[in-house]
């Protein structure tokens, strides 16, 4: 039995969002709901939801008096906040300072960021990467996680702000869509789906450490209740896939060779991430259940059920 | 013979800034400062001067063409930073994101930027510190300024930007002031002379790496003229001197025995920070020249100087 009862979500209406508050929302009494927009509202129906941006003034009165607020909002994925990097510093840095700054005033008893395992290392020393390892980012997306990062500790020594971090992997599975950019799972199938050719950026020898939903909302749900003292965790599968593998998987499911073309490679995109996570195995005693070929089928079942209009 | 003509200092009109700019008069054809206020005017006479802070549109101008731009500018210290941790990143770091974006408009030759060896490793886990050690840092002051280095590197991979970094210690000398909490060496000889007693923060062992400002002034020097691979640089005097023998060395100074209290330490305070130059030394064949007691009786001469008016 969890000792909190009042729990927000900032940026619940994403993919990660999404499935964290329909979890929250059979757990919890008191689920609040906060984003910019819901990608599937109908997933949300009965939960309370308000619609609003990190500098929107009424984020204070989402999370004031809450036992837990988890962070997942971000306006930018690693595709696109290279593009205008102040502009993705003032809406992710500076809103989750002013989230941070709302934390301590509304009194909130611990804030969960969700970090990126995969951008925040740059280009990994080591292969699995571990918590310790240098983090130096080679994209805006990967530094605006890290300055936030960093922030949290500050605000947390100045005024006492209790936080934790997830730096999760890739994260893939229901409720995610390829219109972001972000996800190559959900694009890959959707377009498998389609009948339309797999986008390769590069040679497809880029590797990625593939995590299902299901698993990060579990990483989510112990570190809400965790009372030790680490306070970064590495969330991911622990395997590392390259695209090539990831299309050959998708061929298995479909019982046939997908359609696929290669592109030039992108520039935001380090040769390999695997995440070391040893530590929320020892400490949250979390690890990644679902194998990838399930992950991957119950994604493709999602969404042809989606695409039926079954919701 | 240095190989550029138009340099741009930014924050030029503080302590660091007036030396620096005072030493590139002498040798650059186009000396652009920059700044809020000048703590010493008639310090800078004869040179431009430009009124402004980081966020105003104007700076823009002032970087425009320039070879290179030295960036020592910030509105706060390791002991004010931490009042208003969200308007302290907003002036500092969105400050510096907006100077980076304006030097890429403005095709700036390099941007150097003057970062704090003090607080950028927070509690230090090796001692001589080197610039690899981890970044935690414990203060606002210090997780500004990584995140200004961080997004740095974002600016050079996407924009091209070359930038420079240099890690001080602290620095005392001519034109430091007591007035900003920054800089116990002028805070102790501006009292000493004074006939007050010294005011030490905790119980004296705090130790620091205290640099003589003319070789903090070399070192960059020797970084604008550097084309080596090498980008962050700690910049120190790499012995560490604790307050009790800051103060033997000012009572030597002085021929006698200086009063002090003793006041609760600051939480901003790591027990001791000290710097591992040696990357310097190899790369930009720079190291300390001044021993402490020399510099601080060169501090002490330039403020009986001023004392009497003969600035």
């Amino acid at each position: 039995m969890a000792e909190f009862e009042r729990v927000a979500v900032i940026g619940a209406g994403g993919f990660l969002g999404t499935n964290l508050a329909r979890f929250l929302a059979s757990r919890i009494r008191d689920v609040r709901c906060y984003g910019r927009r819901r990608a599937f509202p109908e997933a949300l129906h009965g939960l309370g939801w308000v619609t609003g941006e990190l500098a929107d003034a009424h984020l204070a009165e989402a999370v004031a008096g809450c036992d837990i607020v988890i962070h997942l909002a971000s306006t930018s994925t690693p595709a696109t906040a290279d593009r205008d990097i102040v502009a993705d510093a003032e809406a992710n840095v500076m809103g989750s300072l002013r989230l941070m700054e709302h934390c301590v005033a509304g009194r909130v008893g611990r804030l969960v960021f969700l970090s990126s395992g995969g951008t925040i290392y740059g280009i990994p020393t080591a292969i699995p990467t571990p918590e310790s390892a240098p983090t130096d980012p080679i994209t805006a997306y990967g530094a605006a996680k890290l300055a936030i990062e960093k922030y949290l500790e500050i605000f947390h020594r100045r005024h006492g702000l209790d936080y934790r971090i997830l730096r999760v992997a890739n994260v893939y599975g229901p409720y995610q869509t390829a219109e972001k950019g972000q996800g190559v799972v959900a694009a890959f199938l959707a377009r498998a789906l389609a009948g339309r050719p797999l986008k390769i950026w590069g040679d497809g020898h880029v590797v990625r450490d593939y995590v299902f939903v299901s698993d990060v909302i579990d990483a989510i749900w112990a570190t809400l209740q965790y009372e030790g003292e680490s306070r970064v965790f590495n969330i991911g599968g622990g395997v590392g896939y390259s695209l090539l593998q990831v299309i050959a998987a998708i061929d298995a499911l479909f019982g046939r060779q997908i359609e696929r073309c290669f592109l030039d490679s992108r520039p935001v995109d380090v040769p390999t991430s695997i995440l070391d996570c040893s530590l929320a195995q020892s400490q949250l005693a979390w690890r990644s259940q679902t194998s990838f070929e399930d992950g991957l089928a119950m994604t493709l079942e999602w969404m042809r059920r989606q695409s039926v209009g079954d919701g």
